[in-house]
C-alpha cells in the first residue's frame, strides 16, 4: 500500500507514476547512488571491492524508516546526510567518499524520473493507441466540426482523433527523448565524474546549478498535459460521444458524465504552474544554489504525478469511447479521411 | 505518524500544516460536513434529531479508511461519493440529503483552509514577532546598505528587520481576513442554503463555479510566501548573520549554512505558480466545471503546506539570528531608528 | 493616437486601459513625482518656492521624447535617471534632491496603477450592472443547468447572470481598496518621507523592497481576470444566448460568434502567469533588488491592460446578450428567483 | 524608429527581437501568408498566375495602417479578417481564397518566430561565446567557489564560464530546432494543405488546436531564459567580476553596478509566467479554440522579446566582463581545468 494516500489518489493520482515518486521510491534511489558510487570507486580502486560489496548490500530501501529519513532531512535541508548516516550507522565502510549531498539527490532526482517515466509513458502511448484506433474506426464518420465552440462544417471523428494521436505521441517523443544523466561533482562541482553505472548519461559538466535537464523535462511534461488536456477537453464538450466508464451521478442517476476526461482534465491543468515553477528554479546561485534547488523536488514530484495521472485517464477514457454520429452519410468526407489516412501511415 | 510521510517532509513540510491537510484531515472534514447537514437539516425539521444523532455519531475519520475513500473517489471524479457510501453502510439514516458532492467538497476545503491556518498563522505571526524583536533590538545598530547587490550606504539592522516584520504583518493580516464560507446549493446551486454549524460564514449564494474565494486565498497565501522569501533572502545573503540552527557541511566542516532560510526560500517559491493555477482554476463552466474545480485539491494543499513550512523556518531562522556588526559606532542612524521605532510604535 | 499600436490591439488592448500604462502615461507619471517632489521640498523650506515651480512647469510630458527617455533607460537600468536627466537639461533647479531612482519609479507605477483602474473598475462595475441588468430581467426565467458539462436539473437565467454579478462586483471592490503608496526612501530607504501630494497614501516604511502592495495588486487583477473569465466561458458555451455584437465569420456566413466573450477569455486568461511573475518578484534583496525589481514593470502593465480589456468585453458582451428560452414556464424556478432577489437587494 | 516605444525599451526591449514582433512585423508576415497562399494557388491552378501576382504586389506592409488593422482586429476577434479586407480594397482578386482567418494567423505566428529567432540566437550564441572566451581565458584563473551563498572551496573561474556556456549553447540549440509549420486548413481543418513556400515546415496535419509546436517553443524560450538567468545571478553575485558597461548610480559615485546583468535578470524573469499561459492554452475546444487561441499572441510576443533582450544584455556583460582575482597561485585547479578543457573541445 502507498503510504502517502489521500483522500483524492483516486482521481489526481492515478496509474504507475504516484509509486516511483513516493518517499520509498525516493530512498531507493538516493541507496542506489550510494551503491554505485561504491562500486565505482571500487572499480577505480579508491575504495576496496569488499567495501564496495558491503555498502550495495545495505542499500535497500526496506532496511530504513522513510519517516526518519525525511524527519532527518531537516538537519542540513536535504534527506542525503541523512541516508549516509543511516547507512554509516549500519556498515563499517567509506560511504559517499568525495561525494556532496547534491550529488546524491541529483542523481537520485534522475532515477527517479526514468523509473517514472516508465508508466507514464505507457499510458501516455496507450492513450496515443486508443487515439489511432478511434481514427481508423472513423476515418470517414462525419460528425459536426466547432469553431468558437459554434457549429461550423461537418468533419470526420477520425480526423479529430488522429489530432489527438498525433499531439500525444509527439508528446510522448519528446519525453522520451528527455536528458537524464548523473551527478558527480564533489564539493564545488570540480570533480571529473567517475562513471556510474545506473543507467544514466555521463554529463559532460557537473550541473549543480546548470538545470537545463530539468527545465526540458519539466517544458516537456507540461506539452504532454496540454495534448491531454485537448483531448479531454474534446471529450467532454462532445456531445457525440460516451465514455464506457463515466456513471450517473447520486443525485441525478439520468446523467452519464465524462468521469474520465474530466479527471484528466483536473490532472493535466495542475502542470502549467508546475511547470513555471521548475523554469524559475534554473536561477541557481555559483556551485549550489540556496533555496531554487530546494524548490524543484515537489513541483517536480507533482508534475510526474499530475501527466501520469492524467494520461492514464485519457486513456481510460478513449479506449472505452463510444460514438453516436448525427449526421448523415451523404457527408463528402473524403478529404478529411485522406488526413487521417496520411497521419495514421506516418506512426 | 503522518501516513504521506516523504523524505523530504523535514525540508518541505515543517510546521503544523502538513498534518491538517493530509488526507485524514480531509476525510474528517468532509465528515464534519455531513454532519452539520444532518444536524441543520434535523433543526429545520426535514429529518429527525436521532438521524441526526445517529449520522453525527458515526462522522468520525478514526471510522474509515482514508486509502480506501481515495481510491473510491475515481468513482465519480471526487471522494464524496465514496464518505457517503461508508456512511451509508454503517449507519440506516438520510445522509447527505439534498445535498450534491460538491456541497460536501466546497465546504470540507474551507474547512481544511480555517484548520490549516491556524498552525500556518501562528508561525508567520512567530516570524513577524522574531523581526520586531531584532527590529526592537537593533534599531540604532548600523549595518551596511547594500542596493542592486552593491555595497551602497550604511541602514540599521532594525530597519531591515523592521521591514520584514511589517510585510509579515500584512500578510497575516490579509490571511487572517481571508473570506471562508460554507456550499450547500444542491444538484444546480438553487437551494437557499440551510445555515450550517462548522464556523464557517453563510454564503450569499451557492459558489459551485464562482472561485472567488479560492482566488483571493491563493493571492493571500502567494503574498505571504513573497513576504517569507524576502525576509529569508536576505538572510542568506547577509554576511553579518548567523543562524543558530545551520550547521556545518559534511564535506566542509568550517561553513556554517542558514538551513533555516534557505528551507524557507525552498518552501515559499513554489508558491508563484501555485497560486497561477488556482487563478486559472477560475474559469469554471455553468453550475458544475469539468476539471477546473478538480484542478483546485492539490495546488491548495500544496500551497497551505508550502506557505505553512516557509512560514515555520523564516520563525526558525528569526527567532535564533545572531548578528556580528561591522561598521562603526559613529555611523549616523537617527532616521532610520526613527522608522523602526514608528513600524514598532504602529504595530 | 497611442503609440503602441500592434495588430491586435482592437482584440487585446481594448478599453481605456492601454492608454493609462502606456510610455507617455508612465513619463507624466515620473515626472509628476519629480514634481511633487519639489514642491513638498519647497513646503519644507529645502529648496525655493520659486524652484519647486520653476521644475513643476517643466514636468509635462508633451515637451519630451517617450523614445529617448526609452533608450536611456538603459544607462543606469530603468528610465528615472533618463527623465532627471531630460529635467536638467531644460531647468537650472535642484531636481530629484535627496531621491533614488527607484522612489521615482515606485512612485510612477502605483500612479499609474491608480489611473489605470478608473477606466478598468468603470468597465468591470459596468459588467456587473449589466450582469445584475440580466438577473433582475430573467430571476425567474428557466434554463437547464448544467454539470460537469451536461444537462442537470433546470435554473434560472437570473440566477446564472446573480452569481457573475456577485463575483464581479466583489473583485471590483477587492481592486477599489488595493493599497497604492508613494515612495521616498532614498539611496538605501532610511529617509522619513516628506509627504508628497499625488492622492496616495504615505507608506509606513520606505518599501523598495517590501513589495505586498505589488502583490496584493496582482492577486486582485487575477482574480477580477477569473470572475471575466467564469461569465465569458458560460456565454460561449451557452446555446441559449447570443450577444448583438458577434458576427458571422468570413467563411461561414451562418455563423454567430460570441467575438466578445472570446476576447474576454483571450485576456483573461494571460493573468495567471503574470500574477506568478508578480508574486515571485517579490522576493527583493536587500534595500534595492537585482533583478526582480526590474522583472515587475512588463508583467504590470501587461496584467493591467489585460484585465481592463477583458473587462472591456464582458460589458460589451453582456450588455448585449440576447435569451432564448428551450423551457417551459411550468419549470418550478422560486427557489432560484429567491436567491436572485437576495443577492440583489444585497447589492 | 519603433511605433511600441515605451520608457522600458531600453532596458526590457534591447537587441533585435522587438522589431520583429511588432504590429508592422505581423502586418507582414499575415502579408506573406496572403501572397503565398496565392502564389500556391496559382501553381495548383486553382488561381491565375496574374491573380497571384497582382495580389502579391500589394503584400507590403508600408501600404497599410497598423493601428486601423488593429481596430479592424476587434470585428472578428483576430486581425486576418481586417487584412483581407484592405487587401481587397486594393486589388480585384480571390485574396485569402478557400483559408480561414486562423491559417493566416497561425503561419504569420510561425513567421514571426522564424524572423526573431534570427538576432535572439544572434544574441544568445554570442553570449555563448562570450561565455566560451571567459573559460579559456581563465581556466586555471583560482576563485573561490560559493555553495549555498557561503565561500566553500576554491573551483576556477573558466569552470563557472564554461558551465554558463553549456547551457547556453543547449538552449541555442533546442531554439534553433523547434518545430515551425504553416497552418492552411480551411475553416474546420479538413484541408490537406497546399505547399507554401515561406520557409517553414509542411505539417503532417492542420494544426488550429493541436499547439504542440507553441508549447514546445514556450519550453525552449524558457530553459533558454533560465540559462541566462543563472548566468546574470553568477554575475551580480560575484565580488570579483566588474562589467565593463556598468556604471555609478547618480546619488552614490562609488557604486558600480553590474546594470546588464541586472538587466538580463529583469527580462529573464518574466518568462517562467509567460511559458505556463502559452502551455495553459494548449487545450484548445474542437476544430478552433473560443479564447484559449486568443490568449497565445500577447505571451508569445512578451516572451520572444524578453528572452532575446535578456540574451543581447547577457552578452553584452560578458563580453566585457573583468575579473580581479583573489586567491593565490597555489591553488590546486588540475581538475576544474580538465572540465574546462572538456567543455571547449566539445563545442
Amino acid at each position: 500500500m502507498r503510504p502517502s494516500s489521500s483522500v483524492f489518489d483516486g482521481v489526481l493520482a492515478r496509474g504507475g507514476v504516484a509509486e516511483q515518486v513516493s518517499g520509498r521510491a525516493w530512498l531507493q534511489a538516493l541507496l542506489d547512488f550510494e551503491a554505485a558510487l561504491a562500486r565505482a570507486q571500487a572499480g577505480a580502486r579508491i575504495i576496496s571491492e569488499q567495501d564496495a560489496e558491503q555498502i550495495a548490500a545495505v542499500c535497500d530501501a526496506d532496511r530504513y524508516d522513510v519517516a526518519e529519513i525525511g524527519a532527518g532531512a531537516a538537519e542540513i535541508g536535504n534527506p542525503a546526510g541523512a541516508v549516509v548516516k543511516a547507512l554509516k550507522a549500519v556498515v563499517d565502510a567509506p560511504v559517499h567518499l568525495g561525494a556532496t549531498s547534491q550529488d546524491a539527490m541529483d542523481t537520485a532526482m534522475m532515477l527517479v524520473v526514468k523509473r517514472a517515466l516508465v508508466p507514464l509513458l505507457d499510458d501516455l502511448r496507450g492513450a496515443a493507441d486508443a487515439a489511432a484506433a478511434l481514427a481508423n474506426a472513423h476515418r470517414d464518420t462525419p460528425i459536426m466540426g466547432r469553431t468558437l465552440l459554434q457549429e461550423a462544417k461537418p468533419t470526420t471523428f477520425g480526423l479529430k482523433a488522429a489530432g489527438w494521436m498525433v499531439s500525444l505521441d509527439e508528446a510522448a517523443d519528446n519525453l522520451h527523448n528527455v536528458r537524464l544523466a548523473y551527478q558527480l561533482g564533489g564539493p564545488v562541482g570540480t570533480l571529473e565524474p567517475l562513471k556510474l553505472d545506473l543507467g544514466l548519461d555521463a554529463p559532460l559538466l557537473p550541473w549543480h546549478t546548470l538545470r537545463g535537464r530539468v527545465g526540458e523535462l519539466a517544458g516537456a511534461l507540461g506539452v504532454a498535459c496540454g495534448a491531454i488536456a485537448k483531448a479531454a477537453r474534446d471529450v467532454t464538450l462532445l456531445p457525440e460521444v460516451r465514455e464506457r466508464v463515466g456513471g450517473g451521478s447520486t443525485s441525478m442517476p439520468h446523467k452519464h458524465n465524462p468521469v474520465a476526461a474530466i479527471s484528466a482534465l483536473g490532472c493535466a491543468r495542475q502542470a502549467p504552474g508546475l511547470v513555471a515553477t521548475l523554469l524559475a528554479a534554473m536561477e541557481q546561485e555559483h556551485e549550489r544554489a540556496a533555496g531554487a534547488w530546494h524548490s524543484e523536488w515537489a513541483p517536480l514530484n507533482a508534475l510526474l504525478v499530475a501527466t501520469g495521472s492524467a494520461a492514464s485517464w485519457l486513456r481510460e477514457s478513449l479506449e472505452g469511447l463510444e460514438l453516436r454520429t448525427h449526421l448523415g452519410d451523404d457527408t463528402d468526407t473524403g478529404a478529411a479521411a485522406t488526413l487521417v489516412d496520411r497521419a495514421l501511415e506516418n506512426r
